[in-house]
């Protein structure tokens, strides 16, 4: 058995320091996912080693990897596992594979990259069927590499877009994570804020915990403090007196879905600092992937927002926060209004300040 | 022994259905404190009875009792029990009874209305000293009681210059917990809330829950729930998503100090909420005592901020929230300028809008 490092092409996308997500490590036939388990996070790192596609499965469904591209290239390995256990079986090779991918899409039924992946991985095992299974199976995996290697370049290079709007020593505050822990590389939001570190610009960051799930704290300050970048955590309530009090360069946050005339649908919280940043003079910058527009909906108006479970607000892991029966209103996402964006970064450079003309023009 | 109502010109005071925090049951001779224990809360309402003056200074050591005011009254009952406790013993009465009062002191040194509190019941006791004890105990109580029912009546002042400034059917937010159990009486912020609903203008309360240490969560939505005023808990970065999508009509806050010009020093997150509500054109409202005024301070500039412990962010009663040791800030107040407060409502009116030269003559 040839002995493989891990997907050469992501590392270069990869600064030193950055947690790695997800890793493929050994070839086709004996080779497994390495993930980060988040589950364990923020006291402990430990790898978690899947030789299954129904170890993915799990890892999946219990967010030992979350994040949606993380998610989309977890779950294309995890389908170069089930293709491996699919070399051995009745009936032709590829409904054997569909049946694997039908399996994984099941993890997280919402997860938009989940299927797009899957998806994917199925076209090249359609295109390829008149070969051998295990002809099959080297490609899957040169796909799922190429999966993650596309997500960790697209990083990069919001990174290098994004770090080009730093000053050097800036102060920068983030909120929730669109850090490497949710993508194949070294994230959105963070992937700016790497980028600059690494760029030695000798930048400092605040990052907002992120109620009510606190991924700010869990998962951001975390990942921040292992690369060896200078992280603060605040509370959500603490940002206007932060920028009051100790002053605040620029603001960096990733997005869920940006509307045509550049409205960003994001974690809850972010329009609360949007609103201070603009009173504070601060830039608030959207650093997300050219594929979070949705041309389709003109304004942040029509974008829909999830409400979550009461629970979230009412207790914390088995601790109790609040009254058991008390009513709770618990939206996942709010919408900042395009005006209080200075300017949105993508891989393919930045739009600023973002309309409707300037992004149907970026996307072009 | 005669049997005494609990303390009766306090009760006036109150509000039916509104959670009272501390009682005195009993005379002199063989009464009780009798307490809500809030370090059960938000999950179970249960009486604490205290029949010692060790056992006050136990309850406001361990928070079974805090706020301001309601410390302070805790604390002159306490001493009343210290009182009984001194009839027996060797030396003069009052240097006895000085040395119960130095102990409860002791319990919570940072608490201004502890000491005050202590020293106007020493101060009673002293006046009397050419009495026999009983009658120096019985004064006592009547000392105690008084504290009580001025800071009841203070609350109810405050509740009811409030209340006229909502109109009927009013959302109202608020943050942390200026509330009954803060008090002897229905509280300030909550004061206000209270007394609308007494008045039946079917008013709806969203309380932020106040990080780091849930306030609005624990005790804001515990103490409205228990006086049946409709309550919707919300995380504090949801507070201009709920402006936003489903419309807030006044925010209503108490306040730890108030500068000379109108500057309000209040829990952190106010400020943030303040900005909101500005850009949101919805009143915010400071409600707050007269002597929360601090007159040698001129701005909010001046007014000291408190930072307290990094565990408040990174552990939430033994469940890891964060990393053990990333680096916090974790202010405990932040400053809202007076351009951003529509009207401060104390016991005597309303000052509208609040200025150096309002604040002086509404304190004339």
């Amino acid at each position: 058995m040839s002995s493989t490092a891990a997907s050469p092409g992501a590392a270069e996308a990869h600064l030193p320091g950055v947690p790695r997500t997800l890793r493929w490590e050994g070839d086709a036939g004996t080779g497994a996912l390495v993930l980060i388990d988040q589950r364990l996070l923020p006291r402990a790192r430990q790898d978690l080693r899947c030789d299954t596609s129904g170890e993915v499965f799990e890892a999946i469904r219990t967010l030992a990897v979350r994040g949606a591209p993380a998610i989309g290239g977890a779950a294309a390995y995890g389908l170069v596992l089930g293709a491996r256990e699919a070399l051995e079986g009745e009936g032709a090779y590829y409904d054997r594979l569909a049946s694997k991918a039908e399996h994984l899409a099941s993890s997280r039924p919402t997860a938009v990259n989940l299927g797009w992946a899957l998806d994917r991985m199925l076209g090249v095992a359609r295109a390829a069927s008149d070969e051998e299974p295990p002809a099959i199976l080297a490609r899957l995996l040169d796909e799922a590499r190429t999966i993650e290697e596309e997500d960790a370049a697209m990083c990069r290079a919001i990174g290098r877009h994004g770090a080009a709007l730093l000053a050097p020593g800036a102060r920068v505050l983030t909120h929730c994570n669109a850090g490497a822990l949710a993508t194949c590389g070294i994230g959105t939001a963070l992937g700016v804020i790497y980028t600059a570190h690494a760029d030695k610009k000798g930048i400092e960051v605040f990052a907002r915990e992120t109620r009510p799930l606190l991924q700010g704290a869990r998962i951001t300050s975390f990942e921040l403090s292992e690369a060896g970048v200078p992280v603060t955590l605040i509370a959500d309530g603490m940002a206007g007196a932060l920028m009051t009090r100790r002053g605040v360069d620029a603001v960096v946050v990733g997005a869920d879905r940006i509307a045509r005339n550049g409205d960003v649908a994001n974690k809850i919280g972010t329009y609360e600092l949007a609103v201070l940043a603009e009173r504070h003079g601060v830039p608030f910058y959207v650093a997300a992937p050219s594929s979070t527009f949705d041309l389709a909906i003109a304004s942040g108006d029509e974008i829909p927002i999830e409400e979550r479970a009461p629970e979230e607000l009412r207790e914390l892991r088995g601790v109790p926060t609040a009254p058991e029966s008390v009513a709770v209103w618990n939206p996942a996402f709010d919408v900042t209004p395009a005006a209080l964006v200075r300017a949105i970064i993508t891989e393919r450079g930045v739009i600023a300040p973002p309309s409707e003309a300037a992004v149907m023009a970026h996307l072009a």
